[in-house]
């Protein structure tokens, strides 16, 4: 019999599947495309009209390697936060950043501390790197600040998550919160802000930033109000010491020149930022209205989806899911106890919420029914 | 005094500063661009037309993530290539994949065997996964097939790197040495056989795939032939259970949906391909031309760039390379003992090999008379 190369046995021991399943795949397996797709918090707005005329203009230059620097780009972000350039990094999304973070602060069997129920990407990269995930139930349907720090202390944890606004249920803490929350931290553990949604929910949500502190890493990204989820790009912006130390391990070459060139117009292009975060507001306004009709409760938002509360168990709201899928309606659902008793909806276009208002009641229908149509 | 999150003993004993200077730092840093970019083995002849056109009617639809399977693109090549859709992955560009490879096979202390000069990022992600090179030097401006499995069996390697065509120097080994190569390698160690530049050499280079092998990473790229380096796609071809053991780490949304749809329309234009490679061939003449009308010694390659012997040593060399980039020509040269005595010259477009053919003379004289031009 023959022998192999061996993986690592971190690597050795971690599972084949993975939590990633697009709506491609389902439409794959569907046979049919989905009418509205608004479940992926995607913005169907778009990227701004500029961007879009900028990426049409560069696309025969893309034989040419993205800068490994970054650096228009990551000039232009730093500018716009009031930081230094010394101070960000870009990376292949939030998620290729949360990548390096991993591998930069967590060792076989450390613990790391997070919610129970967000954000699985980075639950994924830190198995990758053999780390022992440690979680805290959401609290109210939001992230337990005192329960984290709580948990961050009796394990002696060197890195911490917190989203904010957060993913899945759209709940947000207010600044002094925040504020509060990393002052509490061991100067020893490692914050993860992921504030992928942080331009679309209220700026009083948003602590000022401080680069001077060597345990905080704040992430953005382009993927939700700049609509650009496709190129994915992100940026991390923290203690210059800290953005080195991201230097010694990242993929130099691994953000596409497309998405350097896309990034730095979006954030030019502050005027349509704005009035997508308006559209998103009202689109928020029309997701909650619906299920209100529907005798659903919906849950206040600072993102670009909405999670409602469909009042029963989470079976019910999975059958709810499930029947909005079986009608060719894209979306997602929290998963962890208690959250599960919601579904997902991102904001869409107009006419995506109008397929989700007609098809909501058939399958809420089918699902108290016992009866979902597949 | 503050106290800051600790680094893993891996992370935390890498260098901060890393081989990596695109042309845009060094142009910065001049303070004016280069006349002619032939210096990163990119391909000057753009992408295909019928990929341009396509990259530009979806630049609107960015908005949505890239399918997190790659699968129309995985689809593709494997077609492409004749083997099973579970025998591909996709990538971040060769190098993401390689950074894959490495924390895949690679445990601290392990040893890895590559050539000495050969792929600076290879040695960075093995690096970055606390593993131990051991580099072969060249023989002959070859890869030494013979030091290579030496190494391996006396260093019990688990991970050996073959770049054929090879870069830095444009050489190759035939198929049949290849076959050897991999037929006398321990069944445990992983070969990582990076093709990047397969396309652009004789058909007689590549062994046939062969996909029941467990030992055995092929590697290709949208980079080089394609001209879409800046798109960042490469993909792995390799037995089933490896590719599934990629799908652990391997970040699921990092190749944009650009990326996914120029590769896809890049593989349907092989008549655009097999133009380039006729180019490339041409332009790989005209540099030979160049180069011998100066008394250098180009030599043989099947790359899209020529490696020159400049007939003096190392420093001479570093010489005439400083001298044509102060005449504004981007190239590079290997760094490596017995390679440094040659410049690396991309193929590029007429106009720009007329200003290397213009400006070559100046540089060696400059050289020549150890006053090089700043």
């Amino acid at each position: 019999m023959r022998q192999r190369p061996s993986l690592t046995p971190i690597i050795g021991a971690l599972p084949t599947t993975v939590p990633f399943v697009g709506p491609e795949a389902q439409e794959r397996e569907r046979g049919r495309p989905f009418r509205a797709r608004i479940g992926a918090n995607e913005s169907s707005f778009g990227p701004s009209p500029r961007v879009i005329a900028r990426m049409e203009s560069v696309a025969r230059d893309q034989w040419m390697y993205c800068d490994p620097d970054n650096y228009e780009l990551k000039v232009a972000a730093a500018a716009h936060h009031g930081v230094a350039t010394e101070n960000v990094v870009v990376g292949e999304g939030i998620d290729g950043l949360l990548g390096l973070v991993a591998r930069m602060y967590v060792g076989a069997g450390d613990a790391v501390v997070t919610s129970l129920g967000a954000y699985p990407t980075f639950n994924f990269h830190i198995a990758g790197v053999g780390g022992r995930l440690v979680t805290v139930p959401y609290a109210n349907d939001k992230e337990d600040l005192d329960g984290l720090l709580s948990k961050v202390a009796s394990e002696k944890a060197p890195l911490v998550y917190l989203s904010n606004p957060d993913n899945p249920m759209g709940s947000w803490w207010e600044a002094p919160d925040v504020v509060r929350f990393i002052e509490a931290l061991p100067e020893t553990t490692m914050l993860v802000l992921d504030e992928a949604y942080g331009e679309l929910g209220p700026a009083s949500a948003l602590p000022p930033i401080d680069v001077a502190r060597p345990n905080v890493i704040r992430m953005r990204t382009f993927s939700k109000a700049y609509g650009l989820a496709g190129i994915r790009c992100g940026y991390a912006v923290a203690e210059a010491e800290v953005i080195r130390d991201f230097e010694k391990i990242r993929n130099h070459y691994g953000v596409s020149r497309m998405a350097q060139i896309a990034g730095l117009e979006a954030l030019a292009d502050q005027d349509y930022l704005r009035s997508v975060v308006a559209r998103v507001a009202a689109g928020r306004e029309r997701i909650s209205s619906i299920a209100r009709q529907n005798d659903l409760k919906p849950l206040p938002s600072a993102t670009n989806f909405v999670t409602v509360d469909c009042r029963r168990d989470g079976a019910f709201a999975l059958k709810v899911m499930q029947g909005l899928l079986s009608r060719d309606v894209f979306i997602r659902k929290p998963m962890a106890p208690r959250l599960d008793r919601c579904i997902r909806v991102s904001v869409g276009l107009d006419h995506e919420l109008d397929i989700f208002a007609e098809e909501l009641p058939g399958a809420l229908a089918a699902a108290r029914g016992n009866k979902p149509k597949q």
